[in-house]
């Protein structure tokens, strides 16, 4: 697989900040923590983290050149996300980028604005059984996880989700109160591969779990591939979307 | 909609013959009966029968070539269908027919030859709550179908279901026991649209409840639109097989 | 079919208003003009139009909830659109309006914020014959449309188009100078089915020609179903976005 | 990757063993020798070669097993594969064998056997300029390959192809003569990807050509990777269908 992979985790860093909530007890260095470390342990990852607090949310020009995968985590604080910084990643995406979508990330602007749908959904906080079922055996996202996934306690995101057919469905996830949603899926925007995946409610201990977090190693390996061959060399994605349009010669 | 439309509801026709059993008592007549005389009643539709006793299970070139679509439940005699009729009824879809494949006709060859999959499944009869969970409220199959349907007793059929993608996942269903299934999936094949439903265990009253009906009636018209307008003038459906495959010449 | 089809043609209307042009010979009243006259004609539609000079660009909430397609023509004045007047279109589309793209729309903002991606393509005007090759003979987009339609003369619009991998495509078209195009592909967002259609440059009489007519039409039929049916009985589309998004408690 | 990569390329091997002809004179020792060879060149490549003339064509149960990628090509001999060897090359892609079906294979029972239709198209032998366009550029296949790759002269492929909706459409080929093709195509069926490339007619020496041995090289990557990685350990692919139809007790 083409040499170092380059993630980014993006968190908003709010609930884990709180003093006294369950987020904090559960991610006391922030969720961008807990997964950036996770991944800078395997092999062949690189992970940094950006949260919105720091300057343009952290997410450069200069970081997202060299970023092949972006994770990211919000939920309080959409609206307080850039447009600018909105506009950069959605095409940083465009030229290849991978974008590995969580939990209540379906709101973020990000993704509404890649999917061009509202990506509203029905939810309920009630401490649910949530099991998913992994519906692509053989999708490289799914590489070592087992044909079903429990999750004791979760909050429930149920269907209809508001996004447009996915590409491919990987995950669909039953809820004890009687939900289902299709908790992992596989969308292509422009040269670069989005997955969004439901579980990670920040007050359930789930980006602890060896098995989430090895969905998400392989979602990162598999969103971020062609980015990481594209930056051989240079270190840098080239900029492809100047030659996009283009008005040609007859040859 | 484009005049008549035919229907021809295909039924194995075995369980209900059994004396003293469930299936005799809900459908005295038969499944095949039953979901004809709802399609005749509508507005537009004309329904006939055929069932796997008759000459050539009643499904001649003659009666598929004036069929619009082509409802198929099977279960315990899958393999007594004869090749040269699995062939007719998948030529017949090649050339516009449409096909709605229903509950234990997951196996049923018809289905298997036009997806090329096994569409092995897990099932359970466990007298489960289902809850069909409808993501595609603007599909011509689900209009006047509410947000979720309710089945208080049901066999479960779960994941994975060994289909490729669905061009549009229609319902997901949820059982009690904790798994789920794309219960209603859309696919095309050559110029036919084919639909899978799974609701619709013999033992269980289903194809009497009027939401169920709604869905069938709509997959009907939805499935068989193509074909009904071909068939306008003659009656017949114009063989356009035999145009796929052409040399030709310079133009 | 549901009653009435009210159809909206949108036209930015700059190129045929400019004296001694090509655009106002073909299009003397605008294509808007052209267009909504000969859709008014057919049966079962009632046609209006607006134009970016209008007030609101004619698009008004209350136009817009009793629109059940757009069709969208723009070239020289994207930027002008405002854009609260786009995502006013882009809510109508994920409640269920039809929109026909067509031609230059391909860079209009209501297009790539429904797409996600940037639209780009390349692009020749070099009087070149095109060839249109139907690969869906089955979609009722292609209903009374041959195998293969003929331009003379057109803008060549060549691949790669930077859109997501449509839902269906439909016509693939052939230039003489030796690119290929994805010229008909249907997309859905929302409750909304789209479609883009690149025929249609200014300076020709593409939309003179009754095979292109034929497709508009039927694309008309076919993306404007939902919402026509949604419409029965006070005119208006419902709103249906305010329930996309919601806490739910449990059953 | 995971290791070693095992393709196996099967030919009918008939045109080349025509004393005097083109393809003999292209291809001495076959089409499938010259494959096997470029990709046993290829770094983590084990290519072996089979042909319609060997018992059970080569490609026993034992070799299907330990094949990460079967190729195939074939023309005048499609009805002469036996039924059983089909069945058990459509049970391995089922399974997760990768296939590449090259050229006239579209009218292999194997591949029309796994798409579930006629794979019918419109074809002539003009020594036509063929250009492929590259629609899928951060594709796996398309790695190293450029926007465009012109062909001198070959026979044309034209649409329609019969074939359903692919899940993702990576090359069209424009031909000099008026026509278009969906050149490269891919599926998935079970646990296998299988990829439709069409460049590769007997009488030219397409397969000697470094981007199209690019291409291929790529195809077997991708379309390999899943068995590779399920054979790690034992060197077989685990027979895995025997657990996708079951019945399952209550949790």
């Amino acid at each position: 697989m083409a040499g170092n992979l380059n993630v980014t985790v993006w968190n908003e860093f709010i609930h884990e900040r709180r003093a006294g909530g369950k987020p904090m007890e559960i991610y006391p260095a922030g969720i961008h923590v807990a997964l950036a470390s996770h991944f800078s342990a395997q092999a062949g990852i690189t992970a940094r983290t950006a949260t919105l607090d720091e300057s343009e949310h952290g997410l450069t020009r200069e970081v997202l050149d060299r970023t092949d995968v972006l994770f990211w985590w919000g939920h309080l604080a959409h609206d307080k996300v850039e447009d600018a910084v909105v506009k950069r990643v959605q095409d940083a995406v465009l030229d290849g980028m991978g974008l590995v979508v969580l939990h209540s990330g379906h709101a973020a602007k990000v993704f509404k604005n890649l999917l061009g749908t509202s990506c509203g959904l029905k939810w309920r906080e009630a401490d649910e059984r949530e099991i998913l079922w992994n519906v692509a055996p053989h999708h490289p996202i799914t590489q070592g996880v087992a044909e079903h996934i429990e999750i004791d306690r979760h909050e429930m995101y149920g269907e209809r989700h508001d996004i447009p057919e996915p590409d491919q469905l990987i995950f669909i996830s039953w809820f004890q109160g009687g939900n289902v949603f299709r908790s992992g899926c596989t969308f292509e925007r422009g040269l670069g591969r989005i997955f969004y995946f439901s579980p990670g409610h920040e007050t359930y201990p789930i980006y602890h779990r060896a098995d989430i977090l090895r969905i998400l190693t392989n979602a990162a390996r598999w969103t971020g591939e062609y980015s990481a061959r594209a930056r051989e060399g240079n270190g840098r994605r080239p900029d492809l979307r100047k030659t996009v349009n283009q008005n040609v010669p007859l040859a």
